[in-house]
Formats: structure tokens, sequence, C-alpha cells
């Protein structure tokens, strides 16, 4: 329709060609990817924050730059999806980088860790701590460039049929829960288990396990595991906050223009505000309705926190002595992790924590 | 060089009429804009931020739609900086709403309030809690169209000549502070004191003032306050979080292409991670630069932080009395702060708490 009016203005097509001639024009092919998530449909937080960063991209681009989502598996098994991108099947993903910890440990990093950093503190360790150069250099071994689009925030600590009460009480635990969190919790006597979310609930009912992490109040209420397992513990102190990653064929990234290139990571930094957002107001209200239903908040005991932390610690050591990408980014993580601490706990965290506790109690 | 190979494929203009005209080319008109922010260049983390806000939405036009920005008075007067939006003077600006609740005290709500949303809150009231569109139709008004574009998180409580040991101590105290932090000072006995920043120094250093906030350690630094107040209070009780706006002239706005809109607010969306991981990044290493030069670190004490919680509560009742603009956005803003406040204390403050104590004690 506009080229239409546009060829009646200009009378011919050597008209045209002088005058659709700028830089943009010539190098603007239509380009079309497709994009592998890890996320079933009714996750729709992240899956939908993975549609917006598709669409995103199309209105940046006039369209002409289009990425389709699909849903896990819908494209690759969940497990392929990362090799996927490696050898040029797929040209993007979006997923938790650490479900690829098999491969490396170090891709732990790129999600959260142990008492790691929460979502802010990921964000300013990524972008001036080193840390997306060290992701950067990382991933190259694996053909892939990476990029932050995501957050999920705290999780919650999980369904627990029984409650504990000491760290005693996580002996001999079976606890639906993996990757790094589950190597802490190995170490603190609980025997970590791997079950796809389907097969959560009625393991949990039939006693099978003991208990599962998922994610938090909004994700988990989909799950119904508060009517099988009824003490709803927090924190999900086995990542500080779980941050999302884009991963990008390096042959396809490379092909693309400037523009689709500053249009991919402008809209994969867009929803990094984005999913948070959406979790932080959706969440709120799923945990009234949960705790409505019958599920019983309760917090880890202290010494659990302290046992849990110290393991954490150790394991953070035990992994850099296996593995030398791991080893490499250790310590400039564990530096952005203590200056973070001090400087948070002055004004950030003091006000948060006066704050909340005065505006639950006040009758405005 | 690209274009050079295309016609060596293509053969003729006439050959490449065809190919080079896709819609996108035939709608792109060259834009340009100026950007006339708050911010003395020396701030900068926000003018930083003003500035690659407008070099991405560079990149993603490939440079049809130009935005220049301006550091704080070369276009116009500061407080004329909404005003040059608002006639049309200048297409858009980079600053604190809060600036202008002279025009209308409800322009507060955009920036944030005493014992308000933290930035993650902020974000989340904005996108879902209806902060957006009641900001939008408070802008409509002015002829403005607003967007979030940073944040600078919870900022320190200031710099003070003597300790504040009770509330008593703040009665009299000439503290420079504007705004709405500065109403409720008033309310506990303080006389706030409306001083540019190139004076803070000198009205410190002669004691014709007792105390004055500015920002954080890294912005504060700059001004060496410490050298004539030593005591360093935290935390900035008077914003739970400091947003920072955009505004654009709302017929400019209307004027551009669909593309152009998703670039401004895509950049604008990516800024407000960006800026915050900025500063984040910046003041742990300026706090401890700071208390190594003599700076004394001080918390408000809790009979001051409820007497501050009581006095913004009843502020807030006020403004509301004084201002139906105000008056139609304080009871969505209220509920999402309540329920904001029910969820972050479980997970998120619950693992920071932990976390950033523990990391500060811990050997690694």
């Amino acid at each position: 329709m506009q080229r239409r009016r546009f060829l009646e203005k200009t009378g011919t097509l050597a008209g045209l060609a002088t005058l659709a001639a700028p830089a943009f024009a010539q190098g603007a092919p239509s380009v079309k990817w497709r994009m592998s998530t890890s996320w079933p449909k009714s996750l729709d937080t992240m899956y939908g924050s993975a549609e917006q960063m598709c669409k995103r991209i199309g209105e940046l681009t006039d369209g002409k730059f289009e990425i389709h989502p699909f849903a896990g598996g819908e494209l690759v098994p969940p497990a392929q999806n990362m090799e996927a991108i490696s050898n040029g099947t797929v040209e993007c993903n979006h997923v938790l980088a650490s479900a690829f910890i098999g491969k490396n440990t170090a891709f732990a990093f790129d999600t959260g860790l142990p008492f790691g950093l929460n979502s802010r503190q990921h964000n300013a360790w990524m972008q001036h701590g080193g840390g997306m150069q060290a992701m950067r250099e990382l991933y190259k071994k694996y053909n892939v460039v990476n990029f932050v689009c995501g957050n999920v925030g705290v999780q919650m600590g999980g369904w627990y049929r029984k409650q504990i009460k000491t760290v005693a009480d996580l002996d001999g635990l079976k606890i639906r829960i993996g990757g790094i969190g589950g190597m802490v919790m190995s170490k603190l006597g609980a025997v970590p288990q791997q079950i796809a979310a389907a097969d959560i609930y009625p393991a949990l009912e039939k006693g099978t396990i003991d208990a599962a992490e998922w994610i938090g109040p909004y994700d988990d209420a989909k799950l119904g595991l508060h009517k099988v397992a009824q003490y709803y513990y927090a924190p999900g102190w086995w990542e500080g906050s779980a941050s999302i990653t884009a991963m990008v064929n390096d042959k396809a990234w490379a092909a693309l223009p400037p523009m689709y290139k500053a249009a991919f990571e402008c809209a994969a930094n867009e929803q990094t505000t984005k999913m948070l957002a959406d979790y932080d107001a959706r969440n709120p209200d799923a945990l009234k309705k949960l705790i409505g239903q019958g599920a019983k908040l309760a917090y880890f005991p202290k010494p659990v926190m302290e046992a849990a932390f110290k393991a954490s610690s150790e394991l953070l050591t035990e992994l850099a002595d296996k593995n030398p990408d791991f080893k490499a980014v250790l310590p400039q993580w564990l530096k952005s992790r203590r200056d973070q601490a001090s400087w948070f706990r002055v004004a950030e965290s003091e006000l948060d924590s006066y704050t909340f506790s005065a505006v639950v109690k006040s009758p405005q």
C-alpha cells in the first residue's frame, strides 16, 4: 500500500532507486530466526517474555527481523537446547543457562549461585564487574554469544511434607531439586531427585519424595503442590536470583546487520526489567491465594541457613578446583558479591527491611 | 562497501530498485530531536544514561532518529525543563519528575515517595498496578507522554554535622532537602533549605546549614561533603527509589513512525536496568573511599524512622485532600505498596538480609 503510493509519487522505478537508497534500505534483508525456549506455554511469564522480546525485535526492524519463539521441546529436546544453538540448527534460544552445567559448571554463574547476587547485583556484575566479558569468553568455546534477557528474582524454597526444624531434618530428605542447589542439598544430607514438572504432584502425593522446589508462588500455584505438601518454605537460597539467558549461534550473530544486533540486544535488556516486574506483580496475589488454600508459609531456621551457606562456600571452592573455567570466574564474582553486599546492606536493604515491616502493619 | 557488492550482484539500478523497496525505507524520515536533561555532566551516571539512550536510539534506526542530549541548563533553565516539553520548544527531556511537584504534587508518584516502592516494585506498579496508565493520564494534561528511563535506587540519608540520636535532634535542623522529603522533614521539626549543589559545601562549612542530602556515595564523593559534615546517614527514606522520567511532547510523539516509537521506548526501558547497574557498580567503592577519608557511617535510629514513617503517612493523606490528581492515584499506589511488601519480605528481603550479613563476615 505504502509502496504503491510512493511509486505514484516518484513516477518511475529509476526515480525510486535514487530516493530509496539510504544505507539502511540496502542493508535491510529479511531475516527469519527461530527461538527454542525451555518453557512450556503454561510458564506464561517466562514464555511470555520470550514472545514479547521477539515481538519487540519485529517492531524495532519494521518486521524485517522476525524471530519465532517455540515452547520447550517443540523444536529440540530440552537437553539439546544448547547443542542446537552451538551447531546452528536453531539460531537462538531462551533458557536458564544453569540447565547446562552438565557441559560446564561455569554456566551456573550466568544464572545464579547459592547465596549469590540478587537480580540488581547480577546486572551490576555483568555490566561492570567483568561478568559479561567472562561469560562471553566461556560461551565462545561453544560457538555461542550470550545475552541477559530476564530474571525471576529470589524463588521460594519449595514444598515440604514435614517441617524443617533443624539441619538434621534434611538428612535423607528426598527433594526434587536440580543443579548446584541439589549439590548443596547433598552436602546437607538430603537426596536430590530429578523429576519432570508434571510428575512432582503424584510423587509428593504418594510420598515417593518428601519435598520439591519449583519456582515461586505464581508458577507453583499452577502445579497445586500445596495440596500434597503444605509447608511452603522461604527463601530459595540456592540462587540469589535466576537470570535468563538468550544464546545465539555465533555465525548467525555475525551475519546480522548492526541495526538488528542493536534490536536483539536492546529487546533482551528490556525484558530484564519486564520479566521481573511481571513476576513481582503476579507473586503477591498468588502467595495470598496459596495461603488461603492451606499452604503454611515457613522460613528455613537460621542454623539451616548457616549450614547451607557453609556448604555452598565449600562447593564453590570444590567446583573451582575441578573446573578451570569455574576457577577463572570465581574470584571476580566473589569480589562483586562482597562489594555489592557491603553497599546494599547500608541503604537498600536497610530501607527495604524497615519499610516492608512498617507497611504490612500500617492501617493505610 | 556492502552497497557496491550489492550493485555488482544485481547489476543495475533498476534491479536495485525492485529489491530496495521495503516499507521501512519509504517511511524512514530523518528525525532530529533535542533532549534537555536536568543533569550537569559531572553527574555522569545520570547524564551518561541519557547519552546511552540517545546513542541506542540512533543504532536502532540506522542513524535516522537522532536525539542530541544537553546538560542541565544548556537549552532551558532547570525550572522550565517541563514547560519546554509541554509547549514543544524541546521535543523531550530526561529528569526527575519530582522536580515539578510545584505544578502538581502527583508527579511525585512518578519518581518515588517516602517509604515507597523500591526500584523493582516501582516497575511492577508501573507495568501492572495501574501506574503507567495513571501517569499517562496525569501527563496528558500537560501535553506530555512519559517514559521510565532509569532509576537511582535507595539514596543515602545525607551528611550531618552532628549525630541524630533522637527525633528531638531534628528539631530546628537546617537541612538542604527538597520536595516531598522536605515536607516530611518539616513535620519532624526540621527546617528544609533549598540550596544549589555548588553551594552546599560552603553552607555546611560555615554552618549556615546543619545537614544536606544529595544522592549516594558515588555522586556525593564529588562534592566532598564528608570534609565539612562527617556523619553520613542511611537510608534515604524519603524515596523508596528514584525513578527517572523521559517526558516527550505529545505532538512530537504522535508524529513519530511506529518503529521510532518502539526504539524510544525500548531504549528507555533498557536504561532502567542499565542506570541502576551503573550506580550499583560504582557506589560500593565510593562508600569505602568516603569512610577511608573520615566519613562516619550512621543509621537513623528506629524512633526516627518510626516518626518519619508516621509523618509520611499523614502527608500522603494531606496531599490527597489538597489535590484530586494525587487522590486519584494514591489508593492504587498504596495497594501496590502493601502487596509488594507482603511478598518481598518473604523471599527477596529474607535472602538479601541473610546473605549480605553472611557475605561480609565470610572469609571467602
